[in-house]
């Protein structure tokens, strides 16, 4: 298959061993990640092509970015050098009552820096078919989001297929800048990903009849905002995660796909939670690799959910597991019982 | 708000990583904890003035116990030095089925060995307005139960309010010991505090109708004990506080107030544990922080109870948590949605 | 009492840290076990002279193995010294949907390449009055056959009980292969001890109405399958643990005894597990520890499923507990309130 | 003794363990530490009254960072929180021929951001007698630079001794700035602290004979650097370490004090370095609490090199040793006998 | 510059944290080497295209080993999967009198087992100008000796300079069999490398006057040596590293190089030892770059020397070190000063 | 060879990891030793039986003392099961200039508290040729200095070879009182064995001519000593350790040897040290082993100084060496190269 192309942020991910709180951690636990990254990784361990487009410092720091992508079998071929500093995100893992905990210290990255004119696009989107952005990246900077805006027009003009999960961070612009911001990348765009909030967030559609908080999902809410959505941007599809927060211990997780004018919910899933970070991200590597792939609508959204559901099992914010892994549970063995 | 003086012991706490067995260890994970200084901890976390009075050897291990008390802001001018060691338990974390345990090698501490001449009242409740001690602390020698009974007499001359945190220990003397000794303070104390077990290891007041070791509370029981807790000595208030142990890994929490002629019972928290120890601790410093600041009686209990499930979160004998974390909860939010 | 003797194969077992996966890992925890070293470990526990009789390399790793066994109170004057190498099982910890994943590097091993000869059983049995063995020792190698056929024979001269897990693994050998041989074995056995699994794929013999990947277990077929047992081998007691696997990080687990004509069922215990390698090996532990002490038969499968219930509370492939404390459990206390 | 007050920055240290290079590391070990902020440590560890003056976000990293501070028992009052982020700095230890290597992420820090408004020195330097800043402070912006001359001048006004450790650092700032904002403050500065290169690197004095690369030092030619100091700026005493790189694991360890119109020189230690991070600035620590003590010049500077030869003996940025410890090498004692 | 294609195998290594002995051992740290693995891994370091060749287990412990190829730049389009293990060393890190030791279970591994066929060399050496396998490779088994000769063919079919590291191992044949079947490659290797007993080990060919055990060096003979080699097989270059070992912890090293018919003696460094395991790696890996980078015979030879000095401050089999922090050492600083 | 009794104290040792200081520690590394329980585990390593006769507390911390002896294969019968604790020491390593630091907290432990009736000397002499007890034994409290002496007439009168360590502890009694209670052991003592200090300490006997602090040794001042110990209690044989500390890192390490009326001396190692705990009781361990094993005094003196040159590069207390291992080194090979 052809390559798929991500292009956004990498961050280090500094965080706690086990459960410590921030003030009580002597150590931190370091992974490299971000949104479009977490994607790339994916779709790396699916076996596809991948290349992951960002900018990092000349340094180890940024150096070990660029290593971690290339130890999971990412193109890291446009991981661009310069700037100043590589982004860096602090996480402290929630269990039950308590919240995981995040305290951002990304402002003035390299990538946050980078310029349009860094990325030679025709370059990078020669031998893909399919581009991934998400609404972190042009909310790094306008100067980024100039990049993005050319980047999905380029990706128009080489015919690739362009999914983009909204992916709203109140830390980097309020609603109302995202909204104007993003409407100029949908036009572009032909598969739009959304978890429960997004949509209301960045173009504030509605779900009615949903209780976010309360753990409760109303199906012919989340159809309303599919609908709402293509209907204002002419996606050829529109997928939405599902996420039921019991604790931060236990979630149910579940998704919906709405595609050739149909409605698709997956299975939910009960799930225990190691590490919840990536988990929507690993939600969009899954529809990608299976939309790709041919599968059926209702089988690539199972496949997507199953996937993101086995992220939730692994540390760090990249999806380690294979096509085989997500299809056995897929097609239903959850039981965990030992592969041997 | 006027400084709270807590009196009591801190030890070493030693336990092996994880879910290790004591057998399997080759190392301890080492934090420094006790019924009375957790209790300080919370408070300074809360933002309060917070003193810790004890005594501790003149060695790095006692300077280490100083340490971890003023690394979270509590004033440790009063823990003294002196005596040969510093008390130590051992804490093997349970799971599932498997109950956690601990082994004391507490006998012959510095805090033990403490005199009722060892401690300037006067001084030390300069500028206070509360004071808190445990069963505990009396526990540890005759000469600390005479130190108690003099820091007692001292408080109300100062007009400090009193709290006690019945905390029976079986390892330390009898229930009948118990009973008389901590019979001697209680004409000193406004707000007592016990779990489902205190009043009867101390007092011999039963809860009718409770079921302990099932996990069944009989809400009837728990106020007929609150009642003939407060007949037979007086107090304000009386808090218990109501576990249910499904299993060492999955707790129900709640608790009860009585006060101003009124029974007040808390929410219920279904809690999978991280750390359990130091969760009445946590309680009553969260009460003392709500009493203080002028909560009502209903959002006293709820504070303390939320403060406490919190507790359960997180590694170690303190509880690390801010005021605004407790009022989250405590407002319903225990979804344990990523804070970023 | 009379001494346990246990054949079989010890591994070095390397495992990530917590739930990481292979592929993350830069480090491995070791801890070196096996079927049958596992249960010699657990009846040492229980204050019983256990003996394991194996072959190791005379090099620093099969050191350790010895080393690790005689920690825990193991006789290991028959950890034999010799041949290539010390086999080796990777396993990643599964959580919730992802499984557990056992990948082995057993081939070549010192136990895999010993013969016959190299065992003395006149002196090995002397003062013992059992014998235990599972299928994964004949399954090492045809040489390895040998010497059980041997042993089994000669457990029988000296006038020992002997038991066998049928532990049937689909690495070592075929379902066909594995019940030509297991036969000629079960002559000599009285006590069978098998997994859900274990009767179909070693002898053909099916557990009617029994859904084991749904975690569904029907007492009516495992009563049948047992019977079936007893009547082709003729032993005197069949065991049968029956998991049921709600995901890798929950599990239902129970067990039945078929003895002296009748069928006993153990009560269920739902498990929150820290590490699942090593239950059916507890309870084989357990259920020789308890015949041999003579309790009652529902005793004995209680005091099995007990133990191999603590078992999965318990890191790495030992069972670390005492008799007193599956006592308790035993006797319904799984609560597990802190034992102080 | 009176308060000493130091002003600068504190910066979270994340360090792979042991030898790991940036590229091998998976997690980092996190310290606190700054020029002025080691040397604020230092002086509490001798028992002295020290605060630490800074900004630090309000998030729960720059609350580590005051933590960090508290446990060690320094005035942390005025460690102000605001701002966006704490400076961040990574360590790579070398060893061998290998140099340690440190890759600076310090821009946008609170500190850095800082105004001259922030500070209230009227009340910081309430009850103290000394003052201390080094050249790194200045370098952090333009504005922090207008708050050290402000600090300067009233620490003047109040009274205080004021020292100053030139440390150059040629990632903040040019040579040629430097100078000229550096020489702004010297008119208030009593002691200057420098190392063997700062001299030529700041004001652009050379040390005629000396070849630092090559570890080489000239006792006349530091004599000279420190009376051509004296002379431009007036200082009551001048310092200087004299550290002689033999690798990155072995150095000679000495320094000189020009003092009352003597030149004084300590003895020489052979150091096996653990840490070398914080060397100077522990110098500068063991040199004020000597001065302050009122031992004899020469005692002073032995004192300073003492404690600053432990210094590389000891993990992170911080000097923990006591002053009977400093006292106990600089009588001799380095033999290095276990205490017991 | 073109790509440099290195054959041979690859191992998973463990090893005990810090100096602890295999028996005392809870956990191994995991690192994947081998001799030609860690040269591609230098050589990719110093920013070249160099591709590692060789057979991994389809499983996830031989993806982890192209997992940290990878991660390190490695082209591992030829890293073949297929086979059942791969091979495994045990290290256990000396110190001052106690050796490092190393434990091999190695035998049967995927490289081990393969055959000619499996590598098709016109497709590998495509786009290469050098070839380099080791005494290692041969010597896994007579299959591979047949795979190294028909590489040692192609590559000079295809016009590559071939290097070989004579690197004999005497777990894995005896003198004899190496001299017999070493004596075959040698026709077509333009650079022959050796250590101080190669060459006798190999080829019978002794260095006169040079007592290794004792770690004195005598220059004549090495020369002497190098002649012979050049003299017997026609090498273009013959390189000779010189280890002088006065304990685990402090090594000599240096190194001889005879080229246009020159002798070329190294500097010699005096090495604090971190991890010397791969020591000889890095020289070859560094005097491949050295030599393809047109430096002079001199240059070529300090380059190699200076860059393997500073792997013996690396963990791991690696040496992760770049061009321009090999060129500073070799410009003759090797201070250790920090760098900031 | 017939066994060896070692009578004395275990303690739970508890190290900071790596040189952190104490008050730096969040964790601390756990082993088991003691002077005694060290000599056991030396003889045990070298394929002696080795019985351990001390009382450890009934509870898991005791038991992980028992187990650790176990697991390096020492006879445990003889440790008893009672008393209240196990005594701790805590370590902190030291490093270059800074002295490793201990912090004893043995005071009330099981094996003070042990009575003389407690052992059996008939039952656990049984199969014995020699015994081995030092000063801290006695010191540890009146009542085990009766069960001492009662053990050295037992031990005469079954026969056994005698040998004691002087091993004056400070911290546990007066140079007079040990003086006094070690003199009436003397009597039964065939070897003494003493390092620098111990004979002025214990008897007042001074090395003439010898500086300690400064790590000189005079031959003929050591000469002096061990004629005096032998004209005053009539040993067989004297033994001296020379420790020549040059800082926490390096030390010279010898030893005297005086019997059959000559003096010998050994060759002298420069130790880079990892972990010098326990190295006195290493050199007993080979000491006991080559004078059962009938090596000549010269050698039977370099046996043990060689051990006990290898302890100092093991971490914990005990000396993990072979027999073959240390003939090596004594053979001269200290190069420290590796062995595959």
């Amino acid at each position: 298959m052809k390559k798929v192309v991500c292009f956004g942020e990498i961050m280090l991910r500094l965080a706690p061993a086990g459960y410590l709180r921030f003030e009580q951690a002597q150590a931190f636990e370091a992974v490299y990640g971000g949104g479009e990254a977490n994607v790339a990784v994916s779709l790396a361990n699916y076996g596809l092509d991948a290349a992951f487009v960002t900018k990092v410092p000349d340094n180890p720091i940024g150096q070990s970015a660029v290593n971690e992508m290339r130890r999971y079998g990412v193109d890291t071929s446009y991981m661009l050098k310069g700037g100043s500093r590589l982004g860096i995100y602090f996480l402290e893992k929630g269990a039950s009552q308590r919240p995981s905990k995040v305290v951002y210290d990304r402002a003035h990255s390299s990538i946050g820096a980078a310029k349009k004119e860094d990325f030679n696009w025709d370059e990078i989107f020669a031998g893909a078919d399919w581009f991934h952005f998400t609404g972190i990246t042009p909310a790094l900077g306008d100067n980024v989001a100039e990049a993005v805006l050319e980047s999905c027009k380029k990706a128009k003009e080489h015919g690739l297929t362009v999914s983009c999960d909204l992916n709203f961070r109140k830390n980097l612009w309020t609603s109302e800048k995202a909204g104007k911001v993003m409407a100029t990348f949908m036009p572009y765009v032909d598969v739009a990903i959304a978890n429960e909030e997004d949509a209301e967030k960045v173009f504030g559609i509605k779900a009615h009849g949903t209780d976010i908080e309360g753990g409760k999902l109303s199906h012919e809410g989340y159809k309303d905002v599919a609908k709402q959505l293509k209907e204002r941007f002419g996606f050829k599809a529109v997928a939405i995660t599902l996420r039921g927060s019991i604790s931060a211990s236990d979630n149910n997780w579940a998704a919906m796909l709405y595609k050739d004018d149909e409605y698709y919910f997956s299975r939910n899933y009960a799930i225990h939670i190691v590490d919840r970070v990536g988990g929507g991200d690993s939600f969009g590597g899954g529809l990608i690799y299976a939309l790709k792939s041919g599968m059926s609508n209702q089988d690539s959204l199972e496949f997507a959910v199953a996937a993101s559901c086995l992220k939730h099992s692994i540390e760090g914010d990249h999806n380690h597991v294979s096509v085989s892994e997500v299809k056995t549970l897929m097609a239903g063995d959850g039981s965990g019982r030992v592969q041997r």
